[in-house]
């Protein structure tokens, strides 16, 4: 490393929030390897400030958008074309929210209310924005957009609650979107399904120790980092995987695949 | 036929348009397997008034509900425990509506405030049933949930558009669902994913003969009909399948797992 | 109970061995609905004489037969024939057997010799009995046949070793013969993913215990038992499900579509 | 391009026949990319010739192996670790035969004999391959390994016959042996499921062009080629990519993920 493998592309990356955040750590793997960036953030966690320093270190602008307000993308989307003076290469989503969450509220308590901003700001979001660049003719031919997911789209995680249906609306526009983005200009649009990741978003989780815990005795490689997933997100966004698209793709170091492992076999002896 | 599959059981079907409904078959199949009914329908369908003859073919009353309305629901399942002199052993949900597909906005070019409601109608109506009859413990132990649902949660059919997604999530809502009720009272929930049916609603979609014609070519066993469906869905809310649960069946003479027929080879060599 | 579900229908059990087996399950459950049958294993299964317990509770003839031998199948598939009066409407493979993990050999040391005996065995013996079949036109229009299998096939469950490799062969076949009987007489091919079981043959594997235990505590509704397997198994041999073809089902409680539960968790936290 | 992403690494490269094989389409890139190499193929393949052309040009040592001859495979690995002064980064297993294809024995009346040879060159070749390797400790840690798959192995076509099977044994080894050595030495193994291609193995299947076209019309990109499937190769086989593991990968221009397209309706409606 770096190897250029981005070298004159140029992207957008949504969702640093600080040092831990996976947007953060492939805003600079990118940055190593050649690429432009614009980054972006919902303004309320702008006027947290921390996106600043990530902006220094890859010298990149920042703007600010509410990624359920069209008038706000497009504004993103006409500035970072302004500011790279052409189209667009890549695209990193990486935004999540669940009020109910955050506000205890247990799946079969769900506010329904809460719960239309947690699929509008999760899922409906990438839609939004493939559908501004669509209007716009921003993404450049074979251009690659990648939405960050996990597992509990499949597979249910009971404290992830309405986050899972959230991320089973984002895979599903992955590929839906996906279809005809690729029919008009061959623009590839894949979800990454990453491990659990220590992220200060996900901490956040009710019973996120012992569900990390469990994921790592669960993967043959462990638990994939937030820098590991940035390597792998720069392979996706470079020319050698073209033809790779409307996948969901597990960086989970094997997670996906295991059934139980020795480890959790002995832990259930205890 | 009949066996008595469902003798004693105690159900609410939702969605019977008119007879070429899948829920319309699926009562008259429960009422041949000894079930009794309660039948349900958004207001302004209820207002077509061809459900009164399926009422009137299955002895059961009907009881409209906006499946997006809490109160709707609660009145709902409290008349129909109170018709039942009980709980509820199983329910279908065949509810699905696409105003973006009813008035020609194409998928990249959606009207969100119509999508939400796709969402809402089409597949958060499933949580807010579950949560209804969870509130109320209105469903026995052991009972049986199914949502029908289409592949196109799986891989795109353009036309399909944002029903898609709405599928997609409407399977995840089953899953997560799924896992509560299942602790909760060893309630089963999963969806039914059939072939392309002629209903009233699906003649509703552009290129719907092209791509009917072409799910028959591509299924070794012909597309599912309604009766079929309904004979399937009998099985899943009898006692024979109660530990199946969280999960999509195909319901559709093998499309799924088909990648081509000699059929469609033919086809494409012309 | 009964239903007659199965009335005037003439199926071959493969695979009884004792009291325990899921096959010896389904077959009574079979005779109860109605069925005639045919029971049917290995030579050397048979000689331990348990067999014959089930076959005078179901009062069936017992034809032995060595499933890779096509000798054995087509006297056994002429036999029943001439029993029955007859063609066969359903089938049951539930055999499975790995000389490497009798004996001990790990994954990573597998007898390549032995392995290609299991393989025979377990999986390639579902393409000999349906291609018997085949030959001799011996299903009737609309049969079904399924076959047991295990999550090991999508999944690594390190002890279950190369059976989780024949298990994804049989699976396969299931499809690509489905296929074929599909088009030629409607004939339904599918297989059954069931919970991990208490039988004879699964408890010879090495760490069974701790793995039933992990099983049962991941699934919702719990592990299913042998006998709900038989009346799962009594609803595919029946005339409701004549569209389901080529698919994998779990019959499983939802462990397959749970990514983990609160009662694992808990464990973990110890 | 170059980026000298395997600058330094050490391959054994299965499979390269003439200038149309994938094999050989991902030596040129691996070679390009900085990589050291190994050419292998069976002794059969060897006499045609062609290889050392190839050998040629990325300066690589040609060493004949029969895949299902652990004698052979100990050779090739002690020649290629002596050859490289050191273990090995990374392997391609793109091997693939079927003596009931070739010989126009259909699916039905296979020839077990054949198809005992079909699965040992075509499927337990990788665990062959990975069981000598794990015996002489061969791969460095954190290696990468794949093998060229079908999407045969989830769907029928029906002209891909028992290779559909094979591939799905394959695809299971590549899991089950992914997690010992993934636990042992961080080793990744996946396979990658590439669009039907026109080599010469390929084009010696019945119905192939009908089938390419299909292909190509399914797919929002197109079918992806040799040299295309090269590049995404060196990412599985660079450090950017070292917690994937035990994943089925499509490469195959959004196919997999797409179920109908406007192009194949058109042709429907013929």
């Amino acid at each position: 490393m770096p190897y250029n493998l981005l070298k004159g592309k140029k992207g957008i990356i949504f969702g640093a929030l600080d040092d831990k955040s996976i947007a953060w750590r492939t805003a600079l793997k990118c940055h190593e390897e050649g690429a432009q960036l614009v980054l972006s953030n919902a303004p309320v966690a702008l006027r947290m400030g921390e996106i600043n320093k990530l902006a220094e270190a890859v010298n990149a602008p920042v703007i600010g958008a509410d990624v359920t307000n069209m008038d706000d993308l497009k504004n993103l989307f006409e500035e970072s074309m302004k500011h790279f003076g052409g189209g667009i290469d890549f695209i990193l989503h990486s935004i999540g929210m669940s009020l109910n969450v955050r506000k205890g509220k247990t799946y079969t308590s769900l506010d329904y209310g809460f719960g239309q901003k947690t699929m509008d700001i999760s899922a409906m979001s990438l839609h939004r924005i493939l559908r501004t660049a669509w209007d716009l003719d921003a993404i450049n031919e074979g251009g690659s957009v990648v939405a960050l997911t996990y597992i509990a789209a499949q597979r249910v995680f009971p404290d992830y609650s309405e986050m899972a249906d959230a991320k089973a609306l984002l895979e599903s526009v992955t590929r839906s979107f996906g279809y005809h983005y690729g029919l008009r200009k061959k623009v590839r649009v894949n979800s990454v399904s990453q491990s659990p990741t220590r992220t200060t978003a996900g901490s956040g989780v009710k019973g996120f120790d012992g569900f990390i815990t469990y994921a790592e005795k669960m993967s043959p490689l462990g638990n994939a980092s937030g820098d590991e997933c940035g390597d792998y997100l720069v392979t996706l966004f470079s020319d050698l995987t073209k033809m790779v698209t409307m996948q969901n793709l597990f960086h989970d170091g094997g997670f996906s695949s295991t059934g139980v492992t020795e480890a959790v076999i002995n832990q259930m002896e205890k």
